[in-house]
């Protein structure tokens, strides 16, 4: 099943996605949910996060030639983006920091469902800004403000996240691309390991990676797209802009 | 009035905090919330984190001569805890990192209402361990453990930030120790930047920062117990172990 939130006179609604249609939800989305009528054609449907994550957890380092990658490595850097910064599959990334360089990265996510389980797989868009003033080493505010974390365009519960290219496109040009069997960390493992430090919760978010880049680092501009593309999951679809102060 | 959460036959409650009991809170704890019955003595009631955040903000140089203060910050720094580190006022500190070094940390905190306001205060330990291998410079990982954010006892919605002492104290010795109108950003301040970048939710915390250090750094040892004492606000006492795994 491909689990969406969308808006619904102006209130988010479950739903899923099949042949180009959106339905709703009947029962709990994290247990046997159930197809009830359609919502509507997929196309004039307004679709959300697909879920509101408690946190999202991001690993830093999970690519081979990954920036920071050391052979002394055992451990996955993990970074958090917060729960607020999730946004629709199709919404505007929107800076807050006037001036600074902000820059995409493709990545393949997984939604955490009931008692540590993967409930499905998304994909998700680690919107990250120079760090402030060159001092923020933590990296917490470069990636945390709202609409720094697209994700969609659905949930899909029946993904086989085995052998998929993972892309990311700026404006058309392919600036990122890996395989997800590359990744050092595999899902379970992903999941086993962040579960003896921290409770995961469901709609907890983890991504898992960003593949490296193809061609040196390109900054968003003004009106620039974006796209996550997950080979056989689907595409998220963003624009820049600056938010202007008043 | 001093809002709590505690536990109700294995429940958690929302409850309020008077002349040394607990009562019952009636009505919505963010608006208007009304004592009800009496739900013990505060001595024998198990009192929870007094609320349980989305997100956690923490600032990390708030105070003068704090580590990493430069004269050209116009900003402070931010990191995240995520919302699964919080735990109760006298809850033990559990790491789940055998063999690492962990520390304490006094900080006043402020709890996000409606609409950007600031609900009330409460106290927080910003409980660290070393970064992992050395390399884990984002201090994610080291701060976002289950039990590394006690928060409590209470959020006092009356409470007056101004002029207070804020102290740590490690099997009772005095290890840090700050004044509140010290902080390099204040309160009001800190919630208006804050919300130019990213959306505050009722019960989010802040952390406001640690006050300086008095003596070297001291790790925590296998059952010590740290306090976090804020003047005319409230004591935390956590006990620390370690997890042996099985």
């Amino acid at each position: 099943m491909k689990i969406v939130r969308y808006l619904d006179s102006g209130s988010p609604e479950w739903g899923c996605v099949s042949q180009e249609s959106v339905f709703r939800l009947g029962g709990d989305p994290l247990n046997n949910p159930k197809r009830g009528e359609m919502a509507g054609p997929l196309k004039s449907v307004k679709l959300l996060a697909p879920c509101r994550p408690g946190k999202i957890i991001a690993l830093g380092i999970n690519y081979p030639g990954a920036t920071g990658l050391t052979e002394t490595m055992t451990e996955p850097l993990v970074f958090l983006k917060p729960g607020t910064s999730a946004s629709g599959p199709y919404d505007d990334i929107v800076s807050p920091f006037p001036g600074k360089e902000v820059w995409g990265e493709s990545e393949l996510a997984l939604v955490i469902g009931a008692n540590n389980t993967i409930l499905g797989y998304t994909a998700a868009n680690d919107v990250s800004a120079d760090n402030v003033e060159g001092w923020d080493h933590h990296l917490a505010r470069s990636k945390a403000a709202d609409t720094f974390c697209p994700l969609g365009p659905w949930i899909d519960t029946e993904y086989s996240p085995a052998n998929r290219i993972i892309e990311g496109f700026q404006n058309g040009e392919l600036v990122r691309r890996g395989n997800s069997n590359d990744r050092l960390w595999q899902d379970g493992q992903t999941v086993a390991w962040l579960s003896t430090w921290m409770t995961l919760e469901p709609w907890d978010v983890i991504l898992t990676g960003a593949p490296t880049r193809v061609v040196p680092r390109r900054y968003l501009k003004e009106g620039d797209q974006f796209v996550v593309r997950i080979e056989g999951l689907g595409e998220l679809r963003n624009r820049f802009r600056e938010r202007r102060l008043q």
